[in-house]
């Protein structure tokens, strides 16, 4: 399906881990929002760079996840960013909707307090309307 | 050294991976500046909770790592969140300084700009100022 290449300045810069992977955090690119944190390997960020749209790798179903592909909630690239040792990307995006499979706007919504963790963001979608079940 | 005990609403909400850790990113509570991303065991986690001043666990060194003991550019907590999964944290942080060991404020200081990798941020602090070397 995707014949994209990496670019060769990206490719020199991350050194993947031993599963060929690389972390990614996505950040809402204006309001500064941690939205979620994901995975890439080669072929996903390449697709990621060439298309524009954000493409992870799924670890747990072990093939390319586009963002929203089922949901609809995509997300638009518009700047990648990588750390100082290359093992950390920071995807700044425009997201559609949600970013978290619950149908919260991200997925950092437990926070410590009080010695718990409390829920402090709302569902904004039905994750049945989200992914049909 | 350390004698903290992580707290159990947190133990049982975060599935440590196969290295016994979990990533964690910092970011900057009051700007939403994304600083860095670095890995965390339980015990740096605990520690982290039990004094306020964040601590990771380095992988290459394979120990310990209170940050800013060396620099002095130290992390004070905020606030702790735990994604959906529990396997990222994002620690809302107070940061002194600057972040990033090349003395940028933070590590995300290169961008993927019109087929290269552009430098977009300033050295702050020279490191041999902040290492000593």
């Amino acid at each position: 399906m995707s014949a994209a290449i990496l670019p060769a300045g990206i490719a020199e810069a991350v050194p993947f881990d031993r599963d060929g992977l690389v972390a990614a955090i996505a950040q809402q690119h204006d309001s500064g929002e941690v939205l979620m944190l994901a995975w890439m390997n080669r072929e996903s960020l390449a697709e990621t760079l060439a298309t524009g749209e954000v493409c992870y790798w799924s670890r747990s179903r072990q093939r390319l996840w586009r963002k929203g592909e089922t949901s609809g909630q995509r997300q638009r690239l518009v700047e990648l960013r990588v750390d100082c040792d290359g093992d950390t990307l920071l995807l700044l995006v425009d997201q559609s909707g949600v970013a978290c499979h619950t149908g919260r706007r991200n997925c950092f919504f437990r926070a410590w307090r009080e010695g718990r963790l409390e829920t402090i963001a709302e569902v904004l979608v039905d994750p049945k309307t989200l992914y049909g079940f």
